[in-house]
């Protein structure tokens, strides 16, 4: 691995107090990356349990702690909702009459437009929201967990919408560039709906094929395979229904697709037609391999 | 890791004589298995192109190689088939005249039922030929893949008829557990049809979730769950061509049976019903956990 770099925003005195929201896996490795790459600020981690906060403190993952959000927000000049989506319209309304005017709030949430309505809903229009979703973090939750090296090479989608100013969106790319990830932005309605396909519809299929998996005891036959494919069914089940209840509408319409696909794939096993399976399979395989080779090995050299 | 223990099984004399037709990830991890855990034997290694044999001496897999399969197999004491399943009725025909009467023969293919009507229809009786299955491997192939502890703490699935001897069976399940291996015995009739869930099916919906990610690049902004959900859809496309259409009945079961159970969770999407959506996820994330502790955690800790 590459040797951190520094990043001038980081080092920026406008930022001297980030506000980390939630300091599970991803608020803590947020707060690990910061202080691996630079900042020198203070990291405040904000959270409902004193003991996942003195956790936090222990890992060095944050410099203070509260569990009191309009304090902990107070002074912030960033704040960064790592909690689970659930609890984001609670914790908006408890920080709205405490944030500074001009701080710039963003998210890790995994859906986005319901979080934009939220945010509008909530927030004071002193204060500049615009959602991000690092494509990081893993079945694990808490702060035990968290690595400064998460972000590291993993896609960070933000998601702006038209009223959001050009100058948050190139500032936000360069926080997530700063942290190791490689940015990329798009609107809060695509946003949802590509995930729907590549993150939602994936954790529906791993948790059905783990249930079809019980009958007469199957699953104590499957290999590491298996395990691979369900590893996210193994997420946590609160927050994953907050996801799927925030993006309902694009998820169904993504298990419509994946419901047709195979019906398609079924009939051509019903033909028994080699070429059609094989061609099948193929496309998948080169397709795959090839997007294995455009996230993983290109990064080893970057241009 | 514990150190390798040394079965008796293995230096047995009557077991002097191993051929291994096939010699990729799975055959060149049984014949460094064999080295690496006491057997003092002659390993043979059988092929067809001369490059992966070459390939299979230098990685120290065999002891002799042929491309011949009639004089590789012609003083085995034991030969397993590690080839496609798709070559194996080719492969029994060309070896069936060249077999010792006596001889033990058994296959590491995916699926049971229809391998075994091969072996019916192509051996001779004066052999005996009982089929197993390693639930070990990846979607890599070739005999670089191939490691000496692949079979460690792997399931290995022993698939007898009413017709073998229970000796064979009892044999068997010695050689995969001196190979590291967990054995478990079934029908070959059950196992195809437990298979089809826990592993066809798998695949199947690695490579239908692919598929939908293609459309407007979707794919690209994945991350690692996407990654680990679909690996599964990198492996040989000609390969599991094979494995589908000698399980078709029961991938077809399997597939209708995963599209009844992700309509039913689209029916509590559609209604909104955040219990049942807890409840179903739950359900899913417990019983992976369990089974994930069954699988690796347990064997540290051997009773």
């Amino acid at each position: 691995m590459r040797a951190p770099h520094v990043h001038k925003i980081l080092q920026d005195k406008a930022l001297s107090r980030i506000a980390i929201v939630g300091v599970g896996l991803l608020g803590g490795s947020i707060g690990l990356a910061l202080r691996a790459r630079g900042f020198r600020g203070t990291r405040v981690g904000i959270g409902r349990r004193a003991t996942s906060l003195e956790a936090a403190m222990q890992y060095g993952a944050v410099d203070e702690v509260t569990q009191d959000i309009a304090t902990g927000v107070a002074r912030a000049d960033l704040v960064i909702l790592c909690a689970p989506i659930g609890q984001f319209e609670g914790l908006m309304r408890a920080m709205a009459g405490a944030l500074k005017p001009g701080t710039l709030v963003t998210d890790v949430g995994s859906t986005k437009v319901e979080v934009l309505r939220m945010a509008r809903r909530c927030l004071p229009r002193t204060v500049r929201f615009v959602g991000s979703h690092p494509m990081a973090g893993s079945e694990k939750t808490g702060v035990e967990f968290a690595r400064a090296d998460l972000f590291e090479r993993a896609v960070c989608l933000i998601t702006p919408t038209s009223r959001t100013a050009p100058a948050d969106v190139k500032w936000l790319e360069r926080f997530w560039e700063a942290l190791g990830g490689r940015p990329r932005v798009l609107t809060p309605q695509r946003h949802d709906a590509l995930l729907a396909r590549v993150s939602h519809l994936p954790h529906a299929v791993a948790t059905a094929l783990v249930r079809l998996a019980l009958k007469d005891s199957a699953i104590d036959l499957a290999g590491p395979g298996f395990g691979d494919t369900t590893r996210i069914a193994s997420g946590d089940a609160a927050l994953w229904t907050d996801i799927f209840r925030t993006n309902s509408e694009a998820v169904r319409k993504a298990l419509d697709g994946l419901i047709a696909e195979l019906t398609r794939f079924r009939d051509k096993l019903a033909r028994d037609d080699a070429e059609a399976i094989f061609e099948w399979l193929e496309l998948s395989r080169r397709e795959r391999d090839a997007w294995v080779a455009r996230r993983y090995k290109k990064e080893e050299f970057p241009t």
